[in-house]
């Protein structure tokens, strides 16, 4: 047996997608171009000599719609990204060359959900709830090991519930769970690779305030340099009462952009 | 040390991203929607009463460009598609329910490189060159072990180095090599979960005949079901020696669509 | 003097543009692909040698957004298009080649505004109120002579006011204004060139029950093959009592799309 | 018979196109974003109750593409837009909010053709050539009255004949004929309404020289505040001897873009 099929062996688990399908029509802020789909050639459009056709696709979407990734370039502080980058002549040129999406590596490595309703006792955090850096603490007692620099660690607020009730999850009305100030710092302290959560902004959003401000994306892309990702589907992975994994998260090579699509996926070791 | 990390400690090693980056101007095949990218909102187009200012985008493309993998839904024969479907009710609604790339799983498994030219003993393929089934025993001699059931099989012509070239990476002149039917046949026996090679059709180009007819897209996702990969950049991994890894491939779950970016990933373990 | 420069002198008079501007967020119809636009380049993104910069843009939509006009292409009822042709053939390879948009003769003829609001007395008819065959026979007995074959009707129902209004426009909850089957068959006895309302659907919509079904589609598009144009702005037009001009239409030549964007003007003669 | 009728009458007449169909491959430059149409829905997809059933479309384009228009904020010169305006300061907020093409009043009025060809007693300019001021001079003294301020000036350069050749038409190996610096000073200084031509580019473009700087563009676009129409169909129009017409142009009112594709129509009054 080679080394590859070994621990190929040592990996087989279950494996848990944690995002959204892409569907016309899903929960998506609007102030991103919307996901579209459409297909320019269906079969028989164009029929080959040999009885041969081909279907295709045209797909139009913002990169901070469905289950993503911010990059650092998304977001600025008095005109600075991360690092004291100047945002404006960071994007000179139409793409971000140094912080783009294209830069984020490509995460293979230790995965932990932070379950805060399980740490408190309830099914779901209810809307516009603030999880408190006491929440995290809370909920990284209940890790088998402490976050360790370098994870991915994943918020599940319970608001991902909500998914399947399309504009309701946007939660502009009634606001949506999710982390604050604190524990945004005390997460950026443990030096994660990244962080995520199962609702549209890794943010505590009140009822009717929408994205007026968004103190969480400062402290953690511009502050701290860790990307966030977003409307990850957690639900699953929670109920079956897991809380490490090997998370594997690639977003696409987009150059210049200020997020990807990603497809995480949880890879739960075989007991 | 949990179990998860054991595991990550024996994952540990080289990482190849064999995906090409998404770039306007990008050499693709004209029959597919040309990769767009732009910023709708830079920073400073609306700054938030705390400082903060976020940048977005916004991507259109088909979904067989760039790196990708075609799903079963992609190509069908004499009206029909894998497992005898009817393409022409597939497609109604204009989404694959059955058949779209949202369908295919997530690919964590053994991957393995033929290295058609290094089998040959030369640098590179010529163009319009057919990989033939000897070609197939050939490398698949080299490996460590034979091809397995459920392997992600690669395989390298050398045509990858034209990348940079642009139009000329198309081959529409000059053709381009890739496997012909027999080869097809041959590893398709071998029952892989999929195929992928370096050039921006799994197919063998005469030079000047375009893509008049597609008897390996036929084969492959029609007659047996194996999703096909292009565009993979293949020349880093091939020059390092490796003939097996982790393969890491998850495609985008894009409802019902023909295809899907992917950033793929080869995992190769420290000795 | 030349011919033409008299010609002009005699059209010289006030112009109404008929049309709604295109604005990311403006209310359409989530059936349709949305309007969206972006500055790929901006001034400065990259300057030539002697100072020069281009900036440019990208175009996202539908082609049933914003003030457009619905091709014979567009509706088809038990399968079939205007003149009998066959849905299912007609659309094959993508495109509609004979009933698609650009089809359509460029209209620049007589147009007449019927204020059905004003026949009967009122500012604006309520939401979900039909517009009868007597309401159109009122309507006409207020014009200075009758519609004629080949002329350009504009029916007004008021509802073009709650534009500013966004989602409300679309009338989902509430209903909508618009004609009926007897008003649309009585205005297709006239046979006109073209129709056309302030009303994102050509139809009266009761409420809540969306587009369900489109008799006056079905009347106008597939029965009488005569092109419907949504989405006006007639209040301004209306305000100022005029009920006849000179109405240029000019649909862009999309082939083989099923509608098109366009920006109607009205040019009413100085007395 | 009313005012309309009668101004109609007079206005009746042979109408040319002047636009270029819209279709998928059509010859465009590499820096604008491709023009590309699908059929999100076709009919069969979606059957209502009663046996209706609609086709819609998405639309992908730059604005730049096809027969089109430039606004003032397509073009700058050391930073500075028309009137002196910033640039830079223009463009936030990712439109043009004063000098976007929703600004560009929609034309009807006196048209005049500039057929160069046929002054110098030839088919067509070879590519690479210069329209100069004589033959601006030579062309206008064609007309039955000479420009005036407000006309719509097209200058046929005859390359318009090579729509058909595709990527040639672009001229980017053989160079495009096209006004130099003294015709456009020339041109300006008769303060016409919009200037327009049968290539790509106002410009003359030479051999392999590409877009590297655009002179026309910066002294009519920046210094004179007039409008380019580009990649015109004047062949017709100019074959059937026709100098003087009722140009009709209406650009969509697409806000803060910095272009809009335009379908322009000749009008000829009878004799």
């Amino acid at each position: 047996m080679t080394e590859v099929r070994r621990l190929l062996d040592s990996l087989d688990g279950d494996v848990f997608d944690l995002s959204r399908p892409y569907v016309i029509g899903m929960p998506q802020s609007p102030n991103h171009p919307r996901y579209w789909h459409s297909l320019p050639r269906r079969h028989g459009d164009m029929v080959r000599a040999d009885g041969g056709s081909a279907a295709n696709d045209i797909i139009v979407m913002g990169t901070h719609v469905g289950t993503h990734i911010d990059a650092l370039a998304h977001v600025s502080h008095d005109g600075v990204l991360h690092g004291g980058r100047d945002a404006a002549a960071a994007q000179v040129g139409g793409r971000f060359e140094e912080s783009g999406v294209h830069t984020v590596t490509p995460f293979v490595g230790r995965g932990v959900l932070l379950d805060i309703p399980a740490a408190r006792g309830v099914d779901a955090l209810p809307a516009g709830e603030e999880v408190t850096a006491a929440d995290v603490v809370a909920a990284e007692a209940a890790l088998s090991a402490p976050i360790d620099e370098g994870d991915g660690v994943l918020i599940r607020t319970g608001w991902g519930a909500n998914w399947e009730l399309g504009e309701a999850y946007l939660g502009m009305d009634s606001g949506v769970p999710g982390p604050g100030p604190e524990a945004a710092e005390l997460l950026a302290s443990k030096r994660p690779a990244l962080v995520g959560s199962d609702s549209i902004a890794f943010e505590r959003l009140l009822p009717g305030s929408g994205h007026a401000v968004l103190p969480v994306h400062r402290i953690l892309l511009v502050e701290h340099g860790i990307n966030i990702v977003e409307t990850l589907a957690l639900e699953e992975l929670a109920a079956a009462g897991h809380r490490e994994f090997v998370l594997v998260l690639v977003p696409l090579p987009l150059v210049g952009a200020t997020g990807s699509p990603v497809r995480p996926l949880a890879i739960v070791p075989r007991a």
